[in-house]
């Protein structure tokens, strides 16, 4: 394929157009291991409470690279020095940032293989890559695990503020039409800026980053932590989780998802790659429209539960939930459905998410003033309290099957 | 679950909140036969192509659904009786006019269950559900299929303005980012009437509904019929059709695809019900992932093809593609990929599609004038050329594999 | 005119179209006195800092009562009942509630009839239209004085919710394009509710209440308090008060404006209705125009600083300025300019501002749980500081000619 | 003034936001010839019908500089040189391409000085200010009077697809809300080229472009030849010649105008350029005001008639009004308002008005394909009948009070 036609444009509904920025970034593009995020959804079981989101690992990654071209541009524009090959190399690192991700995301992290996060995963891709490209991923790598001198650029790709963020607060906003979470990535770009090698944001900009800080808070609580969206992932989990429990040969399941339920994985990851690489959310749903048929009747029951959007019951609190309250519950699902006790756990469990939207522990957000100075702007709100943003925030659900909610 | 919680209200990026009107639809729509739907995507293969553009079936039924809430209240206040019961009736149809779409839309219409099409199965689904719902979808159903008295309310679900295509473009439109696409689905439906029992629109709506027709045939030209979405699309039709030519026992398939892969399905549908019913895009993808490595050559190569988005190259002409360069093609192919001769037209073939924009044939749209007068919009229209519009374009797709194709 | 013809649409770039309601309300908007709210802009001169910002009161008039025919829909479909007289008045009220601002809106108010707030004069509006329809307008008169037994109705119109906000946030934001101030006013309004006769929000609506409180704030500080707006809403007072200073019989003033610079207005305002009705933006700009050929060079200098866009600086402090500084600016400017150290005060002068995002003190936002009861937003807020919100923040102004900033 | 305080960025609602490119173009804005243009309409009286349309000539000349930007990096990207220099003149040309516009735009065009047209205008501000800022406009006026060797320049600034057309109705739409006029200005600059020194369209965009030319021609017949904003418009105009001819010395104008109502302008008009600079919207409403009171009856009803918006009705035909359908009517006008029968030809007058939306005699559309050929769009069209599009179509509009219109 001539270089001419290597250099494409993509419709984004969100910005319009996403170009291609080189041949080597194309190439990445089409490679198998990146074209598998197209069967993985960005955010996902979501869909089941917001039917619009449906949107990919593949896409969100597109618009990640597409925002570091205008971050690039920006802080050219403001004099801070940026090469081609480090533009080239930020552009491959916010493209391959989510490259390990598996099937269903977030969703079933640490349940296809346990242990394992998603960034490590990410970079054996990319080291992967590295190999069958010659070594040309080598600056991108340096950028990625933050081992290159110039450190705002590695902050481009994680951090507070970085291209990753701020695409999919904005696409996650636009797919799930909730609209109180909009972002206006462009605009806060235009005020990022570098100082003492830190990426940090020019203080006019002081609003729009209250208004980022709090917009994503609530996309926490509206989208990530919607308790109906919780109640089908954690649902996805458990019959991950069952179907380990109950396997053996004659297991209906996708071949590329066998080796990952029937084996206990090696810590060594890199042997793993080639049928990881194979992974996508079509195995999953294939498997839980077998599953729905096994003898098992836990498995079976959760996984009609999820097919015919039959989820279970949440219940939140500040709190634990009170024991016996549990208890009963539990002892309804065995007598109603036949299920032995030791097994309602599938059904009726316990679990504590936290959201804090401003993590100055982690990540720092500095305001530079025009005198130079830095300050965080958890100190420069005048008014909204961003420190009271910056506590994190517990809750418990309880998850159960509806019918045993006691009555009154 | 008691009535107030059945009154529910949906997020949609386009329409801002979708409100479900009644509970005898909250029920349809909670039903695992509409359910369903959220596993098809509403464009097929085209993500392949638009990457925004994974909307479902499901979220095009509720948005149609959505737009006929409009409609009726539109034609109401300008002096339409339209009953409560009618009301509900024609929201029941066209939220059900596409319940019989198998997986991938029309990408597989006539390949899973081959001569009959989805409105067909749409009609056996609604029938099968009137009959668990005792009988409260009968008015639907008369409307459905245009034999209730007052024809205007079957144009509402089938016609040039149905709320299917004023529902189905904005949100092609909206998902694939193609913006000269757009079309403003509340505007028109604002200029919606009635004469003579006929859905009309009033004479003032001419430029919207040029428009319309002008953003109705572009959509065509650049997504529905884009040479390389119909490249995706013919591939899954031609895996189908070869792997049904393969089949044998030891094929690996997913249990509910596989009767549909096996038997020659009979002509009298309703038998089949139960299993089309849980057919989604699920199982044609999980397939092709288990196909990529079949023994047969011809499937193993197409499978990889279409996951690896290696799609076949698309010569387009006005006429049939010459004979020879056909057969030098395939010569090609059964030497390069040691193929028989006669497969290769799994891999080598012609496809003649025909779009016009405005089908006065089929349905008409005509203005309202204020002195009562009707008149079809393609004599009103005083400059733009409907009626070249309406002459049917007719272009041949050559499909073929790149490295194939003759040099210089 | 028939009543057919009275019936009208009218677009809107905000939410697509605006429909009038009635044939007397229809009336209403062609009465000269509601037409004269087309030539008054709704932002007065913030213009000069955000240029797409021309919109009028005629415009947000509309908006507002576009919003209470959504609010009207959505408290009934909750059950409350609203009669077609209570939503005829309600609707009236609000497209009338801002019938008594004058030129440049807000900038002027005190200065053309100083001591009158714009309420006021709304009201004797009414009055005279209620006196011109035969009394049509009592119940609307009612609910906007708030004598009308169902409470919740005015607070449709004057609340920390009422459609006046929430059209005017959105408009200002969309005409502005300060993204950031977004407010998604239908979904607002979709959680409205009444509780004890109050209106009150659904308790899930809590972020959106957090996200609306948050905009407006930005709003304040990037729109409505931005210095150099206000350096420009200034310089207009100081204009008109410096015309009244210098004011004798040969000054070229438009006519309908003469009156209320040359006399000392009485007290008793209803008199000078049929005056007072006729002045708009027009004429101030058109005097400003003539002014900047005065003789006096104090009104000479202050227009045509605002003609030319040479505007007044502003610093802006926690506390008062200090008094030596405002000193040896005032004497530059009167050594600079040639202008008599008292008249200085016309160019040197300090304004102090205040801004509360959420005031409990004069309205309340009451969410409503589900078990019924009210808990105000403030104390329900779990993370978000609505409390230190709540707390008004002051802030000083010193405005000055540019040249006469010391240096260094 | 610092350079660094001269970068500037302004909020645009459509594009978000604009970037001011370099200092010579901030003092150019800053000029008062061109803040003028923040006083000057651009759709003149089209608010009266669509109460959104307030925006400037000033906001949309910034609109039109930012499209340039784009257009010029995407012709540079795809490797046609344009110089520094050459960048900044065309940046120049396009933001004072329009500066010779007098007050409500096209409305009073040939009114204020009769027989002159606003290019020639510009082109004298252009000069005078090429002289003020010591010959840096050389080469924006000889882009801008198409005597540059690169023709290719000139036809950003004036052709079919200049980024004047591009803006304008990009931002017409905008803010008439008149949604189906939309046209994707970003997208079709994306698809411009440059090919024998001729701007031309890559022929991928070929749907593009007839989307642009029918939503073109969509805008005209709903927005820019609007029935009833053609009425507002030529009554303006017949104020103006109303105003003439009965000017004396005792009539109130605004001291500007008066000049221009008072004499017979010289055919050479630089001398006249200080007075016109200072001309704008605001005169010309004012002196309506005040001439709504004035004692002719022909000069008083045409200016109460646009204040109060009793507009004059439009009769539309496509043959020239019956003449004594005309005769009655004037007779009517001069028996019920007591005009005299000569002069109701003020307020009784037929005008001819046309349109073509695509005229290949001035400027042509080509597409540029991939084997380097180029075609006339006109030609390349399949199905669109484009040469339709470029028939021009004439209609008649008769204006006439609406009490005067004959019953029955």
């Amino acid at each position: 394929m001539s270089h001419r036609n290597k250099l494409k444009i993509l419709n984004d509904p969100i910005y319009g157009f996403i170009t291609i920025p080189d041949a080597l970034i194309f190439d990445l593009i089409e490679h198998p291991y990146f074209q598998r995020l197209r069967r993985i959804t960005q955010l996902g079981l979501t869909y089941l409470v917001y039917p619009g989101a449906y949107h990919t690992r593949f896409h969100h990654a597109l618009g990640a690279m597409h925002l570091m071209g205008k971050a690039v541009r920006i802080l050219r524009s403001k004099g801070h020095l940026i090469t081609e090959e480090e533009e080239q190399a930020v552009n491959i690192a916010i493209l391959l940032h989510d490259i390990g991700h598996g099937p269903f995301s977030h969703a079933l992290e640490n349940s296809i293989v346990p242990g394992i996060k998603h960034e490590k995963l990410s970079l054996e891709f990319m080291k992967a890559l590295n190999q069958e490209f010659d070594g040309r991923l080598e600056l991108a790598i340096q950028i990625f695990t933050n081992q290159y001198p110039k450190k705002f650029l590695h902050q481009l790709i994680s951090s507070q503020l970085d291209m990753d963020r701020l695409d999919y607060l904005r696409r996650d906003c636009f797919y799930t039409g909730v609209s109180e979470g909009q972002v206006n990535s462009e605009r806060l770009i235009t005020m990022l800026n570098v100082a003492d090698d830190q990426l940090v944001v020019d203080s006019k900009g002081i609003y729009s980053v209250e208004k980022f800080i709090v917009a994503r808070r609530l996309m926490y609580w509206q989208v990530y932590l919607h308790k109906t969206v919780l109640s089908a992932e954690f649902l996805l989990i458990k019959i991950l989780s069952r179907a380990r429990a109950v396997y053996n040969e004659q297991m209906i399941i996708p071949s590329v998802l066998k080796r990952f339920i029937r084996e206990n994985l090696p810590a060594e990851y890199s042997s793993l790659l080639p049928y990881y690489a194979q992974l996508d959310d079509y195995d999953i749903m294939s498997a839980i429209k077998e599953w729905q048929h096994h003898d098992d009747p836990v498995l079976s029951m959760l996984c009609k539960s999820l097919l015919k959007r039959k989820l279970l019951g949440a219940y939140i609190s500040n709190t634990l939930p009170d024991h016996t309250l549990v208890q009963n519950i539990r002892e309804c699902v065995a007598s109603r459905y036949g299920i032995r006790h030791e097994d309602t756990a599938f059904l009726v469990f316990n679990e504590a998410l936290t959201n804090n939207a401003y993590d100055p522990q982690r990540h720092r957000i500095n305001l530079l003033y025009r005198d130079g100075s830095l300050q965080d702007i958890a100190l420069a709100a005048d008014q909204l309290n961003i420190s009271a943003l910056a506590q994190p925030v517990t809750k418990h659900f309880l998850f159960y099957p509806k019918e045993c909610w006691p009555k009154g």
